[in-house]
């Protein structure tokens, strides 16, 4: 039943002369970012057109270079005003023969991005100083109204015809999926009643009955439109402390060489096994002098180790997720200098304020999130001449194990430094220290105030890894871990990860994924959404769906 | 793929004398719940055998009404030993058997009151006063250990052979459904790497091993054993502050009298309508005088109205669960005196602190919290006569929506009474009035301390209602929503009412619910776990499951 069809290789780098689908526009501290999607530039332009300004994974990739860039590059924008350019509709969403012609694992990787990249508007809102207003000036449904709500306020056109709706369940058989759900009742604090009705409409709801129902801010005439969503853009802007003007860091490309099974960017290596199912992830430490002050990290643009490493890991992960489904287990290394680590850290730290250096500390965090919500297992292994020091040891914190050699002859060891301490929280709002330590939380102060490195019986005693054989047992024992991972049902690896990785409190973020996502996946498999009848193959086709009606 | 084996028609009620895989005994203050599950005595004896003490919804039942009588009917218990009567076998979990030849909507509603009833164990260690215990006196898996994690305390017998583990995801390819993977790590507070090690061993965790990881609270040898549990037993008692002795009240059977699709009990009933796919379910308010005091509600043994009305609604949501699955709508009405039951719910809060008033309200909270979590749609309907108010105003409340008719001539309303302020909290720790009103929270005060009750626009203004259409619109309103629902695919409407019920924090009783038991479900349908070649079916069988190894 499962569609067949290859989804092409996917990058995820784009230079801005390569958009299609979004037109960027900065006019002093208001950007406006407006979508216009070329029909025929799909990633599978044959399978599928982009009518009415739907999207698949190629559109979102696009935007997500885009609030990169905004991040980055701008740093004199301070809020954007999120519209389209098409007359009369905003976005109708995802596009649903995308959908309907993807795998099982396509639809929830593409979910899963698209979710990070909604999230990632909301980070910049709350920790970038860049605000978002949706200007809705047309259709907006299912994606398109979960793409505005994740933008602080939506403004709507009373125009007779625009409306906001998310039609997902009555015409399609499925969830909302983008964090529609969940943000109208936890975001938006719509009404359960209310937000039960809105979710079986197909029609959506317009003007003041959209208001009423907290599904939008506000509504304006279509003569007054413009004007309201420019006071708007205005008064959010003025919220914000982003500096008054550039430069900011320019994002070059970061052309990594592929040759066979191997990746290799500046500082970050991949190499797949495939016979074993594996990718060796290895992040190399800085290797050169690095910015000592925020304004040298301005001036150092995209090349310091902080932004280049991460913006490296960040897209290695993304092609592992959508190119790579069955390599189930990534080992996870880090090499060089450690005290190179800790020196970045120190920087990051003293100028936490500044802009740059915010952005550069989202960069890492929103990278580390990824990894957290990336469904493969990793294995941290931490040998001689390992660099896994401060930030780059959250890496040994995100992974699901982490193996040190305790060798008797060539010393071996970790530390930590302050970034470990609160710069870098997971979705549930914990660091990745409080969520190891819940059940003992006094060793997330030792372990952050420790007098210098940990050799690995040490780092063993603290808590912080797994497990620290000697160098007679390391080879096996890091060997049989591997291969009996491999073995196991990947889906129960998956749902065993999910609810291992994330102890503690949930977030809407979390809820997102783990709620949310949870239940979309299961109806993405369920017959009467993907079967033949099913409702989200019949859609657009002649016939309506057949259900069977059995309620589970 | 689906196994087709219809599944028998369930019933919840038993009588302690037609126990057959549990023995209860009562010595003091300490109860003893010992396991000897009757390996041909499950549901579907010709399909599986229960070895090993291994469980099936039958097993699940028994427990589930000890737990009932040991609230009720015996308040001089204040702490219950969970232990096994078979050697070296403490509980093997689940029967795989059973789950491979079980449905999939079978798995889940299985999953689902397995889950009540262990939450229920927590719920009467922080509501009822009774401590639980877990001797685990040989091998203890999967649900096994689930059934521990459930308790206040594991001990675990040093034997060399006695262990714990939740080899699930190793040896079937699925998770540990029933808590254990939410438990570890945010109850017991395991180290996620000690967690992610542990649900992947085939053999569990022995001796010291199991009580450094945190995975049990003590072990002690054989000779030490009983005497150890003994002792903690009576430590674990005396923390109650239940009465010394009795008498309790005893839990006589519902009889209820099925007549074709009706099911009529005391105070509810129940009519199928199945051309429409609904089910009407209707209480009653209490039609004579009840009890005063908490005394007399002990006096009155399990004839109350509170008692009696909400065990019989609990009974039927749990056959409409298990029997009715194409039943997708309940239309939910109370008929009779509503200042009857303002008059119950004032009793039941000025007695409040009262064993027996406590495990009424008790019975009451969790029956409310079935509901939240049953995946039907719920539409109250509010017409003249009805008895909505206070207790059973949580039944609109719970509702995914609530339909009230403002009739000209004939009075109809609602009213709150002080136990919709906090006496009934949902999962997630808030009452239904937070969670309605999380976008507006001055509206919760000021419907409770509202005057007196609330017309139609009264009650549509104050936002406890979705919808009040007069005399003329009623009939055409209420059947064109309910012909709506009955359209939609019931897998999204599952999903959608799981997201939009649950606004607001989540707990680890909701993270159950919510992110373990999705995972479940999809995993559930994966293949590799229920295909031809899935770990659950192959379990037991010639040769070794075939998994498709890519990650979704």
């Amino acid at each position: 039943m499962e569609p067949t069809v290859a989804p092409p290789a996917v990058t995820f780098e784009i230079n801005p002369t390569d958009y299609q689908h979004w037109k960027l526009t900065v006019d002093g501290h208001v950007a406006t970012l407006a979508m216009d999607v070329r029909e025929d530039a799909g990633l599978r332009p044959h399978d599928y057109k982009l009518k009415l300004n739907s999207y698949d994974l190629g559109v979102d990739i696009e935007l997500a270079d885009i609030l990169q860039r905004l991040r980055f590059e701008h740093p004199e924008v301070h809020a954007v005003v999120l519209t389209s350019l098409k007359p009369r509709i905003f976005c109708a969403g995802a596009n649903i023969f995308m959908l309907g012609s993807s795998s099982h694992a396509f639809k929830v990787n593409f979910c899963k991005f698209t979710n990070e990249t909604r999230l990632g508007m909301e980070d910049m809102s709350a920790n970038s100083g860049i605000k978002f207003l949706a200007a809705v000036n047309g259709i907006c449904a299912g994606g398109g109204y979960e793409l505005a709500l994740a933008c602080d306020e939506i403004l709507l056109v009373d125009d007779g015809s625009a409306s906001v709706g998310l039609p997902e369940t009555p015409l399609l058989g499925v969830l909302p999926g983008t964090g529609g759900l969940t943000r109208v009742v936890d975001k938006r604090k719509v009404r359960r009643d209310l937000a039960d009705d809105f979710s079986t409409l197909t029609e959506g709801v317009r003007g003041k009955r959209a208001v009423e129902g907290r599904f939008v801010d506000a509504v304006f005439p279509t003569s007054k439109f413009q004007e309201g969503v420019a006071r708007r853009a205005q008064e959010l802007a003025a919220k914000s402390d982003r500096p008054a003007s550039g430069p900011g860091i320019t994002l070059g490309p970061l052309s990594p060489s592929v040759d066979g099974d191997t990746i290799q960017y500046k500082y970050v290596k991949g190499a797949i096994d495939r016979a074993k199912r594996t990718c060796e992830l290895t992040v190399s430490a800085p290797d050169s002098p690095q910015p000592a002050s925020a304004d040298a990290y301005v001036a150092a643009g995209d090349s310091s180790w902080a932004v280049r490493a991460f913006r490296e890991f960040d897209d290695a992960l993304l092609r592992l997720r959508l190119n790579e489904p069955e390599i189930g287990t990534v080992i996870v290394r880090a090499v060089g200098d450690p005290e190179a680590v800790i020196a970045v850290d120190q920087v990051l730290h003293d100028d936490a304020a500044h802009w740059a250096v915010r952005e550069i500390t989202g960069l890492i965090r929103r990278t580390l999130k990824r990894m957290d919500l990336t469904s493969r297992s990793f294995f941290a292994l931490i040998e001689p001449g390992n660099a896994f020091a401060g930030t780059l040891f959250e890496l040994v914190l995100a992974a699901d194990r982490a193996y040190m050699i305790d060798h008797p002859d060539e010393p071996n060891s970790i530390r930590l430094s302050v970034m470990n301490g609160g710069a870098y929280p997971m979705s549930n709002g914990l660091t990745r220290l409080q969520v190891r330590f819940l059940g003992e939380p006094d060793s997330i102060d030792k372990a952050l105030t420790h007098d210098g490195p940990f050799d690995a019986q040490a780092a063993l005693e603290a808590g912080l890894v797994f497990s620290a054989p000697d160098d007679i047992d390391w080879d096996d024992e890091v060997r049989m871990a591997i291969e009996a991972r491999a073995a196991f049902s990947p889906d129960a690896l998956t749902g065993m990860e999910a609810n291992l990785r994330f102890a503690g409190p949930e977030t809407m973020e979390t809820k997102i994924f783990g709620r949310l996502t949870a239940w979309q996946n299961w109806i993405f498999q369920r017959p009467n959404a993907v079967g033949e009848k099913g409702a989200l193959m019949t859609y657009g086709r002649e016939g309506r769906p057949t259900f069977d009606f059995k309620r589970t």
